[in-house]
């Protein structure tokens, strides 16, 4: 049963000669253009266009599992938004469709080439059924960037969550409305050029999946330790470690198990003979100080070409910027704050841990929010790290309350952005 | 229509509860086996066996296209081979199928994380419809470990081979019979994995695809211009440039479109402040200087984590090496014959072509054999490379004509497996 729900505008019409291109609302700001090969001119092909939306809903729509049984990851919602680009033709019709397999060429370079990178969101349903996103914007920024990158098309960023808003009204019930529960969304973009040359893909496939999600830490946080990783690297100056893409993971998985090995939950990737800490894992990493005149300094590193630039990152950033500031005071948070964007090595880490000056070191991510640490295993022996009560610090428990309370809406914000009512 | 020729083993009998495996002939040497749920012991899990392989002839074969309208990677051959692999039952039968789309579900881990690996191979096929591959042996071992870099499942390396060379008999009609055309054969592992978690795949694909292709300097050999850069890297100590990986490969593209702005054809990837060569575009890397004692110094850098041990080059190295010691002489190449594996600087190169002690500088990979270099762009200005007459020098000629006829077997080695009379 497919069933065209609504589709406004005509479709464009492209032809090879004079890529004559008409009904396009949205024309690409981002991309290339190719030249008119009549003219010389350069003619911009179509972007994302949410009017040529076409809708086919699932025959066969599942029942949401019970929230206490998921895994991160691993159940899918009814459907899923699917977007083609191709080097002629600009980007085609979105489609909202049934989830279900993708039909790859074997030559897909994504298969071969690594060219894939995506994005890691999260819908929240209050009990009265309202549905919001939490700062949308930084995602669909961060995935143009990621494009650039790896040289895959660009879009419009607004036109994509526009989509996304729909994809997530027509699956709303498969967000559990548990505390801590929430949908998580993964936009997609990869390369499916068919043949097997290394080079910008003619052909690419955005497409967004969502799964239903429970809390990190079901039972209450409990703080993981770090390997003090100097083996291997997760970024490097000059690599791709500033961008949410494909190949700054699948190089990761094996120094995890190593890791696992030696009894520890995740890599602190060590950066340098100095030792710099950069990420935890697959999180931002921040480190609490207590400095002599009794401040707290908040210290996370700094936007460098080597870190991610996530969205949690930015928003402890911001809400503690913000207090610190005056601007806008959090609850139990100490008031002589100090936040940094600094380097710091694990000489600085393992020396206030021996003087009693490291109040706390946290990962942050949207998949977890706020992960405290324990203990960090660094050449041989293990630098200790405060943990509450309940796992998280001084500093962490605040900014968690806040951040969480703006995240699922029950603080309102303008950082909370409203799906449906 | 679907024929079955020929299936001599029972499938393999795998049943959940106590790991029971039956049919197997080739065990699992290098897989990290499974603890059986009964008895705790160890059992091991089916490996790649030829024995279950089934075909299924492609029931609307095409027509090879001329040989002269070759473009590398764009065509394929009729049948496709493709072994799956799960965590619970190990390597399944073999197939050898029509090409065609691959059904990838979207949260396959190939296509988030970039769980991939290739190999590029060729094979040959003589006037007297005698085909053969180069080393084949070599890529099967590079294969097994870039899939233990990104925790993917290893596999018996003999077993793909033998399934390879029936793909290869298969198709033979499809390698070009002209000189410098061979069969470009394209072994890749993917996870398929269908949850979005970050670790081990509990799923994979073997797959392996053929495309006819020409030389690749169909009109004689042209020297590329190489960009030396700085602000992009290949790899980093700790890295994965030692393995044959999808993530080496998508991060290149855009620093290759900017050495193309700049007027370049490649990167030559430089490291660290002391600007190391490491290799070029997606090739490794030869220099040849000439020596205060007159002779010539063929150098290429270490395998030291950051260079792909390319089967080009290690062929390169044997038979210069065989070569200076004396072992096996090669016509017109100098006597005085020195091979070095070590570390070069664009210090040396750039104070070598200056001094007129610069020899030659040439790149070296399966899909290219050697392609001279003729300029390297260098911190604002152009360091001269020597070229010869039609493009290559005194050493890289000697070198690239035994190769060839070693490659094409019109020179007998063991390095060329026969795969069909």
């Amino acid at each position: 049963m497919s069933l065209l729900l609504r589709r406004f505008a005509p479709a464009s019409h492209v032809r090879w000669g004079a890529l004559t291109v008409a009904g396009s609302r949205h024309m690409s700001k981002v991309g290339e253009g190719t030249p008119d090969l009549m003219t010389g001119e350069l003619t911009a092909l179509p972007d994302i266009n949410v009017s040529r939306l076409e809708i086919t809903r699932n025959p066969k729509p599942a029942t949401p599992p019970p929230s206490s049984s998921l895994v991160f990851g691993h159940t899918f919602t009814d459907h899923m938004l699917t977007i083609p680009w191709d080097l002629l033709s600009g980007w085609g019709a979105p489609r909202i469709q049934p989830y279900g397999p993708l039909a790859l060429e074997p030559s897909s370079t994504v298969l071969h080439y690594a060219q894939t990178l995506f994005e890691g969101m999260k819908a929240y349903r209050q009990e009265n059924g309202k549905v919001t996103l939490f700062r949308p914007d930084m995602n669909m920024k961060r995935m143009n960037n990621s494009a650039r990158r790896i040289a895959l098309p660009n879009f419009d960023g607004d036109a994509l969550l526009e989509l996304i808003k729909e994809l997530v009204r027509i699956d709303k019930h498969w967000i559990p409305k548990e505390p801590g529960h929430s949908l998580y969304i993964r936009p997609t973009l990869i390369g499916t050029q068919k043949a097997i040359g290394v080079g910008p893909p003619n052909e690419a496939l955005l497409f967004v999946i969502c799964s239903p999600v429970g809390p990190y830490y079901p039972k209450g946080f409990k703080p993981v330790s770090l390997y003090g990783t100097t083996e291997y690297i997760r970024a490097a100056p000059g690599g791709t470690g500033a961008y949410k893409l494909g190949v700054n993971y699948a190089p990761g998985v094996m120094p995890q198990k190593d890791a696992a090995a030696r009894g520890y939950g995740q890599n602190l990737w060590l950066h340098g003979p100095e030792h710099y800490l950069t990420e935890v894992g697959t999180m931002n990493l921040f480190v609490v100080f207590k400095k002599d005149n009794g401040a707290f300094e908040l210290v996370t590193p700094p936007l460098d070409g080597m870190i991610l630039p996530g969205v949690t990152r930015n928003s402890v950033i911001s809400l503690a910027r913000d207090h610190a500031a005056g601007k806008s005071r959090l609850a139990n948070l100490p008031e002589n704050l100090v936040v940094s964007e600094r380097a710091v090595t694990m000489k600085e880490v393992q020396e206030a841990s021996k003087s009693g000056r490291l109040v706390e070191l946290f990962g942050a991510g949207t998949a977890v929010v706020i992960s405290p640490v324990d203990r960090i295993g660094y050449l041989g022996e293990d630098v200790h790290i405060p943990t509450g009560e309940d796992g998280m610090g001084p500093v962490s428990r605040p900014l968690w309350t806040e951040l969480v309370g703006r995240q699922t809406g029950t603080i309102p914000s303008d950082w909370s952005v409203t799906v449906t009512n």
